[in-house]
């Protein structure tokens, strides 16, 4: 049975954007809110949102951080003032039905899953490279959600323990190098030591300022510095990627987040690296990469499907 | 239905290793020879080892390396002159019975969650610590097998792009750190620095030939030197275990190969460094840790299971 109107809302560390889908799923309602400070006005925004999406039968909730199999946010490091908010029940208790929650980022592999890139699949990993690296699995047709429900912290994955310190506590964690900040990192490093000229000057001549954006821009003009940061970028990317492989064997990656826009600039070097990363590359299909296609409507979209794969 | 003789044959680097169980899990018959090298001689081995077992109604054997899903072992770095070898497939055609296949750690995986450490686990990763890592998942209450069958390759996650090499043509995989091998290495560092006098001691006097064996026992007499090397090396076993629970977040690591069997000596420091490199711990339940309980017959074993689990 597809149910009429689900409901899903994205709480994103500056808005919480609710969608609504028709059984064919098509976002038939939208509304968004800035997100507040707290968990009391958090709940206050969520009950605003849903109500302003009309009528729906189920409604799910994404959250960034660890959430439990009941629906409650233990601990997230990039929204002020959480710990232990029982972000499910206590909306479900204002709005009086059910309310499924999930990880945000899992929430976006659920949707990529059943309505986007990975339709279809049975063994999917997720992974979006933002600020930071989030990630979800699907593996045997099922959405992994561990014994707590915390599966897919990918990003916290150390693969260097001497290295950069994350904001988790601990050093070297993927999202340290793979992600959008890992990317402005190596550019900065690169342009303080004199490699990044072009970079530089776009960033308006302080090697201090440069962004991901900056090496995008003068890799796509086919500047052969910024070719070189977006090369050690995709090792990192691959890195991470040929261990997620061993571990899970996926078929397909999808690839989300803000740097997955300009996806295509990394393609190359993600491919090489990983195939130089990968045991016995030629004796072994390799997982197809793919990127997200829900775009900003990823997190409400799989949050609207939670009742359907939890 | 559980069948009246389930046949499983584990094939090691040195022997291959056949048991039949009966309806109850027990081993009522069992049968060793020696692994000979190539895969013809291989699959006389297993024949002659099948035929000496007895009447069986299901066969499973388990493999070290990569094994397919129809039951082709692709690629065993461990194996001499062996790859892309149908066991499954040739053995199949001998003995006139479908045979299934998997890799020896995730036969080990199953045997410990059916009749093991992990009996009535819904969320388990066994982890193999011997000369190497191997590892097998269950998750949601099944095997998790990947695309192609190569998942549960834990030994080759990456945590140190730029350490040391390893067979698999890589740098820094888990497994040159957290095996049997890794804290050999780590106290030959620490010997040949002058640093494990007793150590050396017990190893004959020569730095170069402390092996962790030596470790073991000088910690054991309560040697400071040899438990900062113990402690050290739980470091690198609780890096890897923190990143399997952020990705897989089980209730239960169930803990073998040869290392286990003085497990309870590296229990404290991966308990401590366990709680030093997760993230949140206070906010979190942490997964237990058990020890195998089938030894040398795991493999076996889990191989004579793998019809029901596949």
């Amino acid at each position: 049975m597809t149910l009429a109107r689900r409901a899903g809302i994205d709480v994103g560390g500056t808005k919480c954007l609710g969608v609504v889908l028709d059984p064919s799923g098509a976002i038939v309602a939208e509304h968004r809110v800035p997100t507040p400070k707290g968990p009391e006005a958090i709940i206050d925004a969520l009950v605003e949102v849903a109500r302003a999406l009309g009528g729906f039968d189920t409604i799910g909730v994404g959250v960034p951080g660890l959430v439990t199999r009941d629906g409650t946010l233990r601990a997230a490091p990039n929204l002020v003032n959480i710990s232990d908010f029982q972000v499910g029940p206590l909306l479900s208790e204002r709005l009086g039905v059910r309310v499924e929650a999930d990880n945000d980022a899992t929430c976006a592999a659920v949707a990529e899953w059943q309505m986007g890139a990975g339709r279809g699949e049975q063994e999917l990993t997720m992974v979006t490279l933002g600020t930071g690296i989030g990630g979800g699995i699907i593996t045997g047709g099922r959405l992994l959600r561990g014994g707590n429900g915390f599966a897919g912290e990918i990003g916290h994955m150390v693969v260097n323990p001497d290295g950069i310190a994350c904001p988790c506590g601990r050093r070297g964690c993927w999202e340290r190098y793979a992600s959008g900040s890992g990317l402005g990192r190596l550019a900065r490093e690169a342009a303080t030591a004199h490699r990044l000229d072009r970079v530089v000057e776009l960033a308006g001549g302080d090697p201090e300022k440069v962004r991901g954006e900056d090496v995008q821009k003068a890799a796509l003009e086919g500047d052969a510095e910024a070719l070189a940061v977006i090369d050690e970028f995709g090792k990192w990317v691959a890195l991470g990627l040929v261990n997620l492989t061993n571990l899970l064997d996926p078929d397909l990656f999808v690839l989300g987040g803000g740097l997955a826009a300009s996806g295509e600039l990394y393609l190359g070097p993600i491919h090489h690296w990983f195939t130089e990363y990968l045991y016995a590359p030629h004796l072994r299909p390799h997982p197809r990469l793919a990127f997200a296609q829900l775009q900003e409507f990823a997190g409400a979209v799989g949050a609207a499907l939670l009742a359907e794969v939890h």
